[in-house]
């Protein structure tokens, strides 16, 4: 993508705030701004890093005058030390959307061009301020809506992610390198690439790209969200338990059983994690169609669940309850059993062990449900920054390398001549330079569509 | 009231941008701010109207290594060159939610204090950097939607109002001081206030407190919106017309005659002046209660209206029309005949003289009707900077001004002790304080009042 280097425009900030601010980068940024600004001297001539109060002007009016539209501060930065690497302005104005529109306009009339979304991180890509793994961590970043989620975002922008597929992808140009210098004494039979410690090599990277590929499914779970299913018998309460996870009144509540029929999700950050809880339709035998299809996509929610929370009415227990048989449970899923309705159970009633005991009604043991699910997400390895993938164009990156570096064996123990071997190797470290952009020209398309996921103004 | 000097903090921007900015001011602001923020240098050593690359950090967090909260920005404002007078920081961070939230905490851990509504722009008040006219424009500016709102907003704001009621002030002011130098005097009898002088002088500020007050009807409309009723017989396309103006089906739409019961109201910007339109029920004699009751309502809009569309159907004309007689109009609305339907109209149908002709379901005359609202508002005194009183608070003193100026009329005529014409006029001059808030004492509330209805950050 050959860089463009007009000056770009846009609003950094969401409207509605008692400030906006405006970005200006590009060539031109000083010089366009100084067009409508009004300071005590030219930003042209202003120090990197400095602010300077003035005032934005509309002087294409025919008035004698010039129209003053907003009182601002105008911050400049000069290239290369800036976000994009270029001339940049960031004008704080009074967050008004008619003064953000008036500036927006005036900045265009002066020769500016209204930014594409991430076209700011996409230029700072371009001039090797990040990484793409590092600007696509920005986007993450943005959207963080918890602990966790901002830790993986965090890490990944800081580049610890970055580095340790870059040390791969070294290791693995070492190799080729070695086996290359072969091809040019091929005349001579000789190796300089020990066949042996070249499979351990491969190996060991195989090794490392499948903990990278497995931390996938906690990363992505983790930035979408923990899944949990609500499921159980009907009018057991998950609909009153949904509400009380969610401090709302989310799902309609009533006394007559098979009330819920649609699978209702609703997010929730406990303790620093976010969670997708799926309220479910109650599953028990039952001839009416509807009441049918609601159970086939309670079962679909159980099996995308990474968490089954299993309510069970206190009331009635475990034996009466219909709905055990038809739940399937994966290896990889974690079950809580929660006896709900405590408050109304009988005096002799005691809570089998592992089981949480609650009153969604009453808000009784929700902490320790809270915290039961919070256990059921290993984090530490994110909190630690460790390399963990969140992301689904770097797991697609990941598996490809994964499956070139298998073929890359195989054709070394079918005795695969240097040239087709050292072929396959450089495969491998083409799908992991995908993930950095590093070291591969990355086609425009997919540069596109990294970039047009960020907001405006980023 | 006595000014708070504790460091407060906010959120400036609104949630969901790019970036997002946090406000902090105080006189610990830039040590409060050190505690958190890691960058070359401490922000307590840098120059005024500097910008800082660095990280917030948790510290607070039992580990070794700070966790990393964000990269940010901080600009560095000293006290008094300040927007509130005060040492100040602006944290510039990425725009997630959960980050601003975490650096707001980890301020107010350090020692920093959630600012309430307003609480900035008070603080810039009670340092003297605005009189209080100008600390209520800030507000109107940020929540200025049209062009003549903002005009509105920029003058006062620039002071160009305060400065006149300040002249009116020291006019008084002075003839005060004269009349209470005769007091000192009273023993000779001398007079140092020519009564005949006194009397012009108050009768000519008695014009311009009229004047003021006079422009509220149309600085109040600008802020609030220029209210157009759109009245006529059921059936004549009224709510097809306010869709067409709002470019979106707001109002429900039918061929049953009576379709609209109650008013509805939306805003619309037509060429820089906000219009509130108000679709009405059609006006005919009916014996239905509910249908009665919306015409009742109907009347009740014409009333406050400033504009009255009154719509047409060009299929019938103006004499089948029972609606016309029973509309009343004020010598000051303004009243724009429409004929509507015209692409229906027999083919022999003339306009009448002065009457637009538009096809609301075609958007046909629809620009020109547009044109005639714009020009039913006349704006060149906003738009030339003129003081345009647009605030009730200060129509209110300037009323009670103008009462107080009557009263001492009144009192010199009939021969009032010069102590309590001295008194009178005293009273004028503090009704015109109360608006800038110079030379008076503002009670607690009545700041707390002006300044709550800002947002969190201004």
């Amino acid at each position: 993508m050959i860089p463009d280097h007009d000056t770009i425009v846009a609003p950094a900030t969401a409207p509605g705030g008692a400030i906006a601010v405006i970005r200006v980068s590009g060539a031109e940024a000083l010089a366009l701004c100084d067009r409508i600004f009004r300071g005590r001297t030219p930003l042209a001539g202003a120090a990197p890093y400095t602010v300077h109060y003035g005032t934005i002007v509309d002087a294409s009016a025919a008035a004698e005058t010039p129209r003053i539209v907003d009182d601002v501060l105008a911050t400049v930065f000069r290239a290369p030390h800036s976000y994009t690497g270029e001339d940049s302005v960031e004008i704080s104005c009074h967050g008004s959307s008619y003064i953000v529109a008036e500036i927006l306009r005036l900045l265009i009339a002066a020769g500016g061009r209204m930014a594409t979304p991430g076209e700011f991180t996409m230029r700072a890509y371009l001039a090797g301020k990040l990484d793409l793994a590092q600007a696509e961590a920005v986007g993450d970043l943005i959207a963080a809506s918890s602990r966790a989620a901002h830790a993986l975002a965090t890490n990944q922008m800081r580049g610890g992610y970055s580095s340790a597929l870059e040390t791969l992808r070294e290791r693995l140009l070492h190799l080729t390198t070695l086996l290359e210098l072969e091809l040019d004494f091929s005349e001579e039979d000789v190796e300089f690439a020990d066949r042996r410690a070249l499979r351990d090599t491969m190996e060991q990277i195989g090794r490392e790209i499948d903990r990278l590929c497995s931390s996938f499914a906690l990363g992505n779970a983790l930035k979408e969200g923990i899944a949990v299913a609500i499921v159980g018998a009907p009018n057991v309460g998950k609909s009153t338990l949904l509400n009380r996870l969610l401090h709302e009144d989310r799902a309609m509540v009533s006394e007559i059983a098979g009330t819920t029929r649609d699978v209702i999700e609703e997010r929730a950050n406990i303790a620093g994690v976010l969670f997708r809880f799926l309220d479910t339709a109650g599953i028990r035998t039952t001839g009416d169609r509807l009441e049918q299809m609601g159970i086939e996509r309670t079962m679909e929610s159980i099996r995308r669940a990474q968490v089954v929370i299993r309510l069970v009415d206190a009331q009635h227990g475990i034996d009466q309850d219909q709905s055990a048989s038809q739940i399937e449970i994966r290896p990889d899923q974690q079950v809580l059993t929660v006896y709900n309705k405590m408050d109304a159970a009988s005096e002799g009633f005691r809570l089998p062990e592992g089981a949480l005991g609650i009153s969604a009604r009453r808000g009784e043991g929700i902490d320790a449900l809270c915290e039961a699910l919070r256990n059921a997400v290993d984090t530490e390895e994110v909190y630690h920054g460790d390399p963990v993938v969140s992301n689904s164009r770097h797991y697609e990156a990941l598996t490809a390398a994964r499956k070139s570096l298998a073929h890359a064996l195989e054709g070394m123990d079918a005795g695969l001549p240097t040239d087709l071997l050292s072929e396959e190797v450089r495969e491998v470290i083409r799908h992991l330079g995908e993930i950095t952009g590093r070291g591969v020209i990355t086609p425009d398309e997919i540069l596109k569509n990294i970039f047009s996921n960020f907001c405006i103004g980023k």
